[in-house]
């Protein structure tokens, strides 16, 4: 940590912030610049620092941070790539991984006709929401067990494993009883409550990054699934809120380079809310995979314009397997198996 | 609804969307302009109209929303300002609410002696969190019930109700025990299983704008409470994120006139977070009453150098005096008291 | 400034960017932290720092800049209020100034008849664009000279000096022939040509925060004007781009104290361009004075639905005279006069 | 367009804005919905149709555009691909287009040399800076028309056509005299002045999206330029301002896409200001081809921790070389040579 004093500081400001950190138990390291004092602060002690505190003393401009805050999900301290288990293969490993399905399962048929689409399409798992995060109380808001169930059956039919949300923590004990990977949206990224129980589940789970989440924000979310010793965490790239209007989102694929170097985990990418218009979610895929992305989560839908959620993002059946042809040769292009 | 057909549709496309609109049980009305052809959805049926299918369709271009999908919380069908009552008055009421206190309950002899001293200077609630939502999980997370206890004790003192976070739908029974209002943060805004259950709480609801929610957006999580039958509810502006690096966050004040317009909720505003920095917390509190912000909800702590959350952007007591001399006199200047 | 090496720096890549600091002509500070070696700069030398540069070295991981990058907009090194004298008063004075008058100089008659109805309501300054900036190429771009001499002319009939927008360096002479005040737009904040252009004729600019521009970047586009001995500059603050729809813009009301604890320069307030919606103008124009703005620069139009330009967010006359009352009565508060 | 109205307008204020749709030459088209009146224009008329100032009407809620405000540059009426001649080749053919050079023409050994290393490696073009847009008036601004001559030199020796920033309208002339493509930087994106410009010049023209522009903003600069009969317009995705802030900007690859579907302009990209760091450039540029972009702009010096501008995002040879052999095996997979 380095704290910044301000140009006008008085020498009685800079002492007490030098007390303050032997005080906690670190050294400070004075640099007397032309304009201002800085002070470096160094060592190791139990004492944690709040930069928060430093910025509050008198005379101080600023504190800037150096260490880097989420130490089980960076890279630094765990070179190695993680590989979550999917399916046979992994998250993470060198082939690419794709959830597919609907966004809201709407039914047995649909959803088990999806799950055979997918499959013979190529898809890794399925996805399917039986807890839907609405923004309308007066929408569908999934058919909770008893989607459950129907993803169960989903699977036993075409061996995919099943990706679906998780909302509260109180729906968590019902979903690992049928799912095999927890979903966090991207609404929840920052509830903690949830991210604190589904750490504590060692269920294997797909974070979101959530719509005004820095990257950091998403590491120190995937830090506290982490820190409960769940070590199978996913994280999920599905586009940003910015000022743009012809999309849903900014998909962030600056995010896929930069995770893949900051963090050990796979990163995975949601072209379909990362756009939000099916006939840009093949592009916005491969673009993904080009950039190095381990994986995608897309909306296939039997009938889009019949869903009762995000039909517009949704891919039919045929433009499903037109995506996975293209992927397919994105991948290879840039050394990966699809 | 208007949906909008591209350039290029043909009569069959058209038609079929004419269809569509009969079958759901509305009327379609045609206008042929020079460039596309829009059409008009009129009438009532028991059918929701589902956008998103519409704009799936064959040679659509884009669908407009015409009606407001927030109608209880809606100024348009309810024109009356709603007041919840708080302490003797209500927010949302001429007089101006101010909720204050520390961003955590850090011990019994803080809360207590806080609590005093916010309410000598004129506070109308105390505000302090027994549960925090930390970006960090090496954070300080809260006292929990023993705060929310010491919470309590810090009412029977001074008569204060208290505003607290709940974080989870699990939480509510016992925060419902201690608190008067119970306040749901920026970052779980849209959890709306939390918001559900806060609905059916019939407690009253600080509810705040997530940092990347829209006006919608938040009037729609308003909407979820009130649909079940909960209709005290204060919305409060704390700040939207946005690229600028000087603040916290961007201070989003045409909120507070543009809400007051489209909803009869009282609306406060949060300048602690808001801007960040306890320098500018005066000039953001003054600015929110003078564009006409129903109240305020203020973090002040005894020493905030030694805070364990949020020290950079709390008010010491006399800076909080301060505040309050300079907040009545902008309340005055718009015909409000405070 | 600070180099921040990465974790796993070697010895020779710290050696190497202190080699580079002491060739640059400064002293190197070395502070070893458990995670990573800091190194400061500290010293004085006519080589300037190219933060680029070092970032560009191996082993670095990032490098902070602790000096200011604005010296003459700086109230570190230049503690005073400056204050540019505009009709007998002065923008940064403890009057609030008032600049006033249609987006565009639409006709005679138009820009006459509203100077003066704006001069009595109280209003400093005139506002009327000769040559409009406008997304589209085929909306009115405005009257040109013509304009010009009109401006001119109402300031024969009222005493207002006259504020209008210069949009290219070849229109400077012109405009400065009839113009009291040059205003740069908010689309060429970074248009350094212009910037140069103004600085260089000694003319009051009146300086439009661009509406994806940080503060630091005003502050940055200001030192342009002030580096060519251009002291006069009046900052504006109109709002910046984000997500939200219910407005045109976001005003950034954090900017206003922000900025004037930052620089020395005066800052007033656009409300007009800031929320777009002539309902909301006045509240944006009270919350403005409140946290501290110098003044504002207000869009009034004889007819808003006639209007070539801007007529979602102007004033009547009558609207602008009760605009007057009540920001008098705010400035009254946090003692000022208007 | 469409006029949407108030809940509560009154028969009056419907008649006022059916009244003046017919006085403006067209016909309104009546939808008396359950909750509000929508009307349709519909019709051609010589009188432009305003929408602010019919937003502006009493009892009017909003006004929603129907017909797109580009007709030049939209692919609606214009649907085959335009392609803009670059040696040989062109921007918007099957092939990718590859411009590569330093941020800024440092030296006439700079130049030539680094346009013989990128040459060699494949690239199409060669840019360079002559005059710099930099935030600060501290900073190199380049070196004029000494710099235009040093890379006119350059083209010689290697053949690579000469794309370079042009900042204000009086260097148009002189920049003519050298270049082959004229530059428009993002900072200028809405500098209508230049745009008009550069338009009547006929040249080439490189269209850089401003950082806070949406795509729209972006067509309809570009339409300004063809407004003037030039329609030799390449655009460029370049990263807009977001609140993330491990990246310099934030990479808007939907853009690409999407702005192939809408305009028949070429669409290129450039990664190196669209993430800011060299690490990442390789990836950024193989996702932006995947995504279907006609080419890339890239920043290459030979030692880029000595550059005077941009060295934390530039290219070594050795890793422009790199570059392009993925971006030619990503090309392949999406069926386009390079």
């Amino acid at each position: 940590m380095i704290v910044v004093m301000k140009h006008n500081a008085s020498a009685k400001e800079i002492s007490d912030v030098i007390s303050r950190i032997r005080a906690d138990g670190y050294e400070a390291h004075l640099s007397e610049g032309e304009e201002r004092t800085v002070i470096g602060v160094v060592g190791e002690s139990p004492t944690p620092l709040r930069e928060d505190n430093y910025s509050a003393m008198d005379g101080v401009d600023s504190v800037v941070r150096i260490s880097v805050p989420y130490k089980l999900a960076s890279r630094e301290f765990h070179p190695a790539d993680s590989i979550v288990p999917l399916n046979g293969t992994g998250a993470g490993s060198n082939q690419i991984v794709v959830i597919a399905g609907p966004c809201s399962v709407e039914s047995r048929e649909q959803i088990i006709e999806t799950a055979c689409a997918v499959k013979e399409a190529g898809a890794t798992a399925l996805r399917g929401g039986a807890f839907k995060p609405r923004t309308s109380p007066y929408s569908f808001q999934g058919h909770g067990e008893k989607a459950l169930q129907w993803l169960a059956e989903a699977r036993e039919r075409t061996g995919l494993p099943i990706v679906t949300e998780v909302m509260d923590t109180t729906q968590i004990e019902m979903v690992c009883e049928y799912a095999d990977v927890l979903q966090i949206g991207a609404r929840n990224m920052q509830n903690f409550s949830l991210l604190h129980a589904v750490g504590e589940s060692q269920f294997p789970v797909l974070l979101k990054r959530g719509m005004a989440s820095t990257m950091e924000d998403l590491l120190m979310s995937a830090e506290y699934i982490l820190s409960h010793g769940n070590n199978r965490v996913i994280l999920c790239e599905r586009g940003i809120r910015t000022f743009e209007k012809y999309t849903r989102n900014t998909f962030d694929v600056n995010a896929i380079p930069v995770l893949k170097a900051r963090t050990h985990l796979p990163v995975i990418a949601d072209p379909s809310h990362a756009v939000g218009y099916w006939e840009y979610v093949e592009a916005i895929a491969r673009s993904a995979i080009a950039a190095g992305a381990d994986g995608l989560i897309v909306e296939v839908h039997p009938e889009p314009d019949k869903a009762l959620s995000d039909g517009r993002q949704s891919l039919t059946y045929k433009r499903f397997r037109s995506m996975m042809e293209q992927v397919a040769r994105v991948a290879q292009a840039v050394g990966r198996t699809a």
